[in-house]
């Protein structure tokens, strides 16, 4: 296949997604990641047949064995005959741009099923991070008839609450002997998960973990019918208790339909979805008028103390209103 | 002192804050920490006075003896009586609203020192961290006469790259047994550094931490001209390697303004300030129009599938330019 793509070949691009072939869905998130300017024709083809996929966020500190966890529950959604995307975002190298793709291999236990579709993102550093690319990775997924689609991210700070954002399940994973309850607490988790996974549980200390995870999760406030969530153990190693995590993930699912959140989760991130494009939009529009741009000028005035930043933006914003 | 500040104060709260009044400046900071409506005329009636610190970006690993090294480079910096900002900002906590002040208390070294000014902030989720709030405080110390600020950062993926964006010269702290170059490498610390220090020098390993380190930053790529960001060893806790410190901070500063690269980053940092601020102007337009927003009624037509995403960020910014 041609690495090259122009406009005419979008329709028939996003018709082989949606007839599962791989290598065509490979193409159009590699349309995502590069930006391209046929994103506007490829997400207005996939637009009708997106809404089906249900959004599984993993996320936890490094080490917690969230790949392991992420290819056991592959295992597990496969025994349901569920087709299921997984989408790996590593937010940690924002310079680089390439994925250290390291624990990748473990997924190989996949590679051949034609039903699971496997991807590492980069992320971009700072707006982009998740943000801007992943959500549109996530079309493409819907649109192409996955039924289940994983997003695995190293959890640190950011983008936990960003995948939070963007999954309708998002699932924290927590392993024993990997620090205390102040450093659950600071990672901001305990307000992200709605469904905890304590992995490594046949090591010392999971039930501790889980004790602890339990008496910090009691202390939130919930307000009379929010979600609880529960606490499930695993040895994602052994497949061992992977189905009562699905189990988990379904019950959390009904959840969503009959309180409406769902709705209200997905309508949140459509326009959150809505909001980046528009802004990014934006960002280069003050970036690229007239060669040096008005947005430079204003910086220099800024820098030099001439001016602040709140009178610069309203000039700024003044120009584009014009 | 009243917490009510109205917009008849703002005039004598600058006044005492550039007089060095610690109890003015930190009102200042609440002010930006709350976003108040204020904001616009303090950062104007500060503007004239900005620019004269030097900004320094101390980042690194939990564990490596951020609080510590910052410590002590205050009390380094004391020696050559510079005025000393430090604002420790913690990222890890994006919903809890408040930072965890544990290691704040080891700064109790410098709490009788006039001349000295620590606050800790928290960091706001998402899009602000701390892009938003912190280079707003920067202008509070630096306009309250500072010659130095220290923004110390929990190191982890997103929040390194925005303190590299703030400061004039990044500070990379390392230590011994904290996991290996890959480690480094992922953290995209090899970008950002104009400093790297190697901490707990007193222990196994440092030597090897240094090795590594160098062998890492050799491979980058610099064009001619460009700075090699210079690798020294300290013992924060004993004081041990400061001196050496501030010399390389000051060979820094030599260059960025031989290079020219002094006024480019402090243009760079006007620039994404200037936009912060217009782009939270937008988000607040958008979604504030007419009750339930314009931006409300596409989301729920993407979220539908009745819309693409593209059209929709079209839809809202023409409606905007009306």
């Amino acid at each position: 296949m041609s690495r090259r793509t122009d406009a005419s070949s979008v329709p028939d691009l996003v018709e082989r997604a949606r007839a599962g072939e791989a290598r065509a869905v490979a193409r159009l998130i590699s349309l995502v990641e590069d930006e391209s300017p046929l994103l506007r024709e490829v997400m207005a083809a996939l637009a009708p047949h997106t809404g089906h996929a249900q959004v599984i966020g993993i996320t936890g500190s490094p080490g917690v064995g969230k790949s392991t966890s992420t290819n056991a529950l592959v295992s597990e959604l496969r025994k349901q005959d569920k087709r299921v995307g997984v989408l790996a975002v590593d937010p940690s190298s924002p310079f680089s741009g390439g994925a250290l793709l390291g624990d990748r291999v473990r997924m190989q236990d996949h590679a051949l099923d034609r039903d699971v579709y496997i991807r590492s993102m980069a992320s971009r550093g700072h707006l982009g991070g998740l943000s801007w690319t992943t959500p549109q990775a996530l079309r493409v997924l819907d649109a192409a008839g996955c039924d289940v689609i994983l997003i695995e991210t190293v959890g640190v700070g950011q983008s936990e609450v960003e995948i939070a954002g963007l999954a309708d399940t998002t699932m924290v994973l927590l392993a024993p002997g990997m620090g205390d309850g102040i450093q659950a607490a600071k990672a901001g988790i305990l307000e992200i998960g709605d469904l905890y996974v304590v992995n490594k549980a046949d090591r010392d200390g999971a039930d501790q973990v889980r004790r602890d995870l339990r008496s910090m999760l009691q202390l939130a406030e919930r307000p009379e019918g929010a979600w609880r969530p529960p606490i499930v153990k695993t040895v994602a190693q052994k497949g061992e208790g992977l189905d009562e995590v699905v189990a988990e993930i379904d019950q959390h699912r009904e959840w969503l339909t009959a309180s409406g959140e769902l709705e209200k989760r997905r309508t949140r991130r459509a326009r959150d979805e809505i909001e980046a494009i528009a802004v990014t939009a934006l960002r280069k529009r003050w970036g690229d008028v007239h060669g040096r741009s008005e947005l430079d000028d204003l910086a220099a005035a800024v820098a030099a103390g001439e001016t602040d930043p709140y009178a610069a933006a309203d000039e700024l914003l003044d120009t584009f209103a014009d």
